[in-house]
């Protein structure tokens, strides 16, 4: 049997390109005792993935070049040498860019009667985990405070703003373009949408928060921060699970902020905090738990971008750094 | 009765100068329905009141040009008009740099048979209380971890140093010139004492802390924090509580640090916070038994630089921001 997966051919300098990735077609080998064979369905795509490509010390190791881009997948179980498994379940996995696997490491089962498979890679995976310990760790919105959110309309984004809407707060939701604002204010619930390629986007954004901002969930950087941070509260929290704006490189700031970063974190007494989910993974039942009920209940939404495909992942993940998404960005590997 | 105070009479530019402050003299009224008459014995000298002498917005009121100087007090009622509080008593007062105060603003009882009642301005104080809150709420240093501390002569910084070796942490503490670093060895019980004066004090550091830091309790800012930043370990915890070495105006650097600031935030999953003790006023009652307790078991050790006089407390403060006293900066404003 054939496996086509797609490796690093090059690392990137600045946004990736089309030229970073190859297709690969490799045979796949027998099971030893303990492995199963996985058929990949969905292939989740995310920021983080843009960290993994280059060499640079992050809190993972980066994929190397020549080898298998990393992700997280959903499959179906085609033969088992494992008792644990067996054949025709499905399940999660971090089998990466390809449509086959041999692993011992499944990350749990999917339920295909409890929610559609592909959820296990979005509000009911990593992305909705993310927001949810975020924001019970960090975070922290209680009501009637203002709660501000960036990339509002991708996975992370839009479950930060459902959940702390649950929890009583003002949401301020940050997007490109004006049907994904419509969609946050329609179909999300945030209080307040701004497009951040407005011109006025900075002025837009301080009279959407008369009375400041007390949590901002950092997950782009860049334009966005420098037009919070004169906004933050006192105690204002901000949990920080990703910079999409920086991560394809940055363009040096004029002058060094970093004092005035300091000064400020002290006379408003600011808490800034990076964090991974996978840390938190002792809460993960209990968010899957009230995550479903939320969905059951319709007081959380989501939306898919699904591509067809495993060859058009590439395009994909260069058009999500550049926020063309619309929606949990997803491939969709082999029909379920 | 006469009262001498001390009044802001221009604001610096940059670091303080003698011709910033004033003193004058004026006449006490009579005592109104529930004030004290309060004689001053000690006034503290802390580094935030730098930030007070500037108009600038941070996290209290600046003091108005013309307007006496702001700072914790022990004081002495010589009169009472408050059921409260009789002739005789000491006590914790905010009455600033000055003799005399008029006031009903007392902050609590001074026991004098407890601590000498000077402690009541740093070990048992604020500067005390400091390290405690910021320690307990934010860096929770656990046994083994390595915790780096900078002015650590000082009574934040020697406090810090202390707790955490009573909790098990491996302790670094950093000081200006080799008396201070003798003392934080042979006294204090850091494990490692560093002179930032030294040429080499980066690589030093990096050295003193081979398993990276898991808390730097942040109170200086400037050179300190740019050796100790790349030293910062996963899921290592910054209390921000002063930034001294900033307070007289910056030299920026040469480049924008903020985009790897909060990358690293990010990658390394650090905790930076600001606080300000009177936030966590609750606890005041905890740690003034605990701590009275390691102070009585000679756990908790501490140091005061007693200057005679209130004319002399200019001249004081100017040094303390450069450095030059050697344990917490007391004015004996009258003696006891």
């Amino acid at each position: 049997m054939i496996n086509r997966r797609i490796v690093l051919a090059s690392r990137p300098e600045g946004a990736p390109i089309p030229a970073n990735f190859r297709l690969e077609e490799t045979a796949l080998r027998p099971l030893e005792e303990g492995e199963v064979l996985l058929r990949i369905l969905y292939l989740s795509l995310d920021p983080y993935m843009r960290g993994r490509m280059s060499a640079a010390k992050s809190y993972a190791k980066p994929v190397e070049v020549g080898g298998v881009m990393e992700g997280g997948t959903v499959a179906r179980v085609l033969e088992s040498r494992n008792t644990d498994y067996r054949p025709g379940e499905i399940v999660l996995s971090h089998s990466g860019w390809q449509s086959h696997d041999i692993t011992r490491d499944i990350r749990r089962r999917v339920d295909p009667d409890a929610a559609p498979i592909s959820t296990a890679l979005g509000v009911l995976g990593m992305p909705g985990f993310t927001a949810y310990v975020g924001l019970n760790h960090i975070g922290r919105p209680k009501a009637g405070e203002t709660l501000v959110v960036a990339a509002a309309s991708g996975p992370v984004g839009a479950t930060v703003g459902q959940i702390a809407r649950i929890r009583g707060a003002r949401t301020v939701g940050i997007a490109g373009g004006k049907e994904k604002c419509a969609y946050l204010l329609d179909e999300l619930g945030f209080d307040v949408a701004l497009d951040h390629r407005a011109p006025d986007f900075a002025g837009q954004l301080a009279q959407a928060c008369p009375n400041g901002v007390d949590v901002y969930f950092e997950n782009v950087g860049g334009a966005v921060w420098d037009a919070i941070f004169p906004l933050l509260n006192g105690f204002a929290r901000v949990p920080v699970c990703g910079l999409v704006a920086q991560y394809n490189g940055v363009v040096p700031g004029t002058a060094d902020r970093l004092p005035d970063l300091m000064r400020q974190i002290l006379s408003r007494s600011l808490h800034v905090q990076g964090f991974i989910q996978r840390d938190y993974a002792a809460d993960f039942p209990a968010f899957h738990d009230e995550m479903s009920g939320w969905i059951a209940e319709g007081k959380v939404r989501y939306r898919e971008d699904i591509v067809e495909g495993l060859e058009n992942a590439p395009e994909a993940f260069i058009g999500l750094l550049e926020g063309r998404n619309f929606g949990k960005l997803l491939v969709r590997v082999a029909q379920p």
